[in-house]
């Protein structure tokens, strides 16, 4: 078991008593939020007419108008998935979720899976198939690697696996991963295939039907330029088959897919009350993203991440990634001696300084590494309403003018 | 397992192939909302402010502007559960996943576990237990009575369990659980507790740390007045110390609240990315509440639901619970023949055609009957900024209109 990270009990956050019930307070109005430029791995920044949307006063979650904006919602993420999949929906829940909700929904105690490791989200994925039960294989690559067809070939013939699951786009790396010939791999040796599409969706287009893949997962916080807060997943058929044979119910009531059927599928009754606001703003945030086109949207995402590129050699960093295997919503960089020994003429010095002072003085988050990249690379993020070359000149001045 | 509830491929929803990504879409602004009065059991209508605060501009979730809300919304989460408890919190998913991160952290496979179901979401504690594994013992009663403190007593004595779950405000039923006398009986066995709080946090005072509770959970939608999206759960130091001596991992990764103590705890690191939005509109909730004052509050719920048995008792409908045990956020009644008998002129006829009919003709909505009680009983809420005698006074109107 982990330790536990937070302070005992009366520590710091508790030093104050809570306030009693009883009385009525008056707290203050709290300050407005300052405005950020969200150009790190997640959120990003969410248009001011999804914001709206959300605004709107609440209708029921099984009131017809709703059920309609539900149906044109799952409508919409089928297109962008690229998928038929009836089972498609947002599920109430963030992005982690949604891959809990994968695997833990194909996955039964003993089964074998095969996963993909090139980052912190492939693995991940091996410990929440752990938890399930499943016996894990993990296929590693080097951080900023894409996976070896050849050992997840192996693998896959060696251990034979029910599930075959990897990450489309590793949000810890920026490596956009080739899918079809290990997804094809994996269904001639009768595995379902899990991908994980959290930094794709909406931001590429994907072809989940095209690519052969049984089950897949999102957040709305990336590409799709909503707050965090929902999962779009999709389920094939045959992804659904298996779960309707499972010999054990899934062990998490909250993410059967069996009962979610209630509500997602044709019937719409209660299985648990769904989040009206944020899918209201999905709804418009996928009304947006169809009206630009998703080829044009992907257009916009490749030529931000190009000139971001440029901009960061020009400044010394050196991209993380081969050009063939970058993923434009988010780019990781190496960074150069002077971010990593910048000073900020108060005491404080490092990359996590310097991002601290973008975020501060220039209003523009970038984000740091995860994991063994932790302190050697940053991760930008251009993505959704964000992969505009603008903001790209904005980092960049806000760069030139610190280092 | 049960049965799929959704068509096939192919059928209804889906007779329209999907639109292919490539081309820009034109789809038109979807019409407006209709206004709702939402007097089901949840959500509830949400205030302006709060919908205002949801559709800032974003910041980060590691944001320091953002950790200072978090912070706020920590302190007074713990203010309105009446608890000292560190790890209160806002899960990043609806109430229902708030009951599985209670008992799923409680619980490994082979624990003991005595469950009283009086409704619906006891029996749901159930089901959820069994998943993780757990043996459960369940205690019934009948559905709108309380538990019998003997049954638990007996059941927890034969049974020596490690948790004892039960409902606090039963949402199917309307019924509000004493809670003190099974709780020390739990905790003179030795067992944790775990108590669903969903429809009387924000609507009635609470006093976990007095009553010896564990672990309870709750939604937002209900007296909050919040969209649904957040289960504000709190885990007793004792409960902490229960999950960090566990033999197996947490069977969900999401859920762990030893890893979701890195983000909620003192840490701050990075778990999953929070629902900011969702947040920061539970941020202005709390404020209200806290500047109205819990007493105050609480008068008003119990007033806008004397007024409702009243003027319900008027038009023929029976309350299902007796005066002592019932639940002001929430009423259960039993339907008149003049409500069963419904006719809307068109064809239809019954309970649910008159709901409709409120629903479509006078904008607001009420609940129908869970489980068993399914075409017996209207749940009707009262929850939150909607538990107002002049809300009351409308239904009613609404009602004399059409019987």
């Amino acid at each position: 078991m982990p330790p536990l990270e937070f302070e005992p009990l009366r520590s710091r956050a508790m030093s104050a008593a809570p306030r009693p019930p009883t009385a009525p307070q008056r707290p203050s109005t709290p300050p407005p939020l300052p405005a950020r430029l969200l150009l790190g791995p997640g959120p990003s920044n969410v248009p001011r007419s999804v914001r709206e949307a959300m605004a709107q006063p609440l209708v029921g979650h099984l009131d017809p108008s709703f059920l309609r904006v539900l149906d044109d919602v799952q409508a919409n993420l089928r297109t962008l998935f690229g998928t038929q999949n009836r089972m498609t929906l947002p599920l109430s829940a963030t992005g982690s979720a949604g891959m809990e909700a994968c695997l833990v929904n194909l996955l039964e105690r003993g089964d074998d899976v095969v996963i993909g490791v090139a980052g912190v989200f492939g693995a991940r994925m091996c410990d929440v198939a752990t938890r399930a039960g499943a016996r894990v294989t993990r296929v590693d690559a080097e951080f900023g690697t894409v996976l070896s067809k050849d050992a997840m070939e192996d693998a896959i013939a060696r251990v034979q696996p029910k599930v075959v699951a990897f990450v489309h786009a590793e949000t810890s790396t920026g490596v956009l991963q080739p899918v079809e010939e290990i997804a094809a791999t994996a269904r001639r040796a009768g595995a379902l295939v899990v991908l994980d599409c959290v930094t794709s969706l909406a931001g590429l287009p994907l072809a989940l039907d095209d690519w052969g893949i049984d089950a897949a997962y999102s957040g709305t916080q990336k590409c799709l330029a909503c707050p965090p807060g929902l999962s779009p997943v999709s389920f094939s058929d045959r992804a659904i088959d298996v779960v309707t044979a499972r010999a054990t119910p899934v062990q998490s009531w909250y993410l059967d897919v069996t009962l979610l059927a209630g509500y997602f599928g044709g019937e719409r009754t209660y299985h648990h009350t769904a989040p009206i606001s944020a899918i209201l703003g999905l709804a418009e945030a996928l009304r947006l993203v169809l009206a630009e086109g998703m080829e044009a949207r992907a257009v916009r995402h490749r030529e931000a991440a190009s000139r971001l590129v440029g901009e960061l050699a020009l400044l010394g960093f050196e991209p993380l990634v081969r050009a063939e295997h970058r993923l434009p919503p988010l780019t990781a960089a190496l960074l150069p001696e002077r971010v990593l020994g910048w000073q900020d003429g108060a005491g404080a010095s490092g990359e996590a300084a310097l991002r601290r002072r973008l975020l501060e003085r220039h209003g523009i988050e970038v984000g740091g590494g995860l994991g063994p990249l932790a302190g050697r690379i940053w991760r930008i993020g251009l993505m959704g309403d964000n992969a505009r070359t603008e903001n790209v000149d904005r980092l960049a001045d806000a760069l030139r003018a610190e280092l």
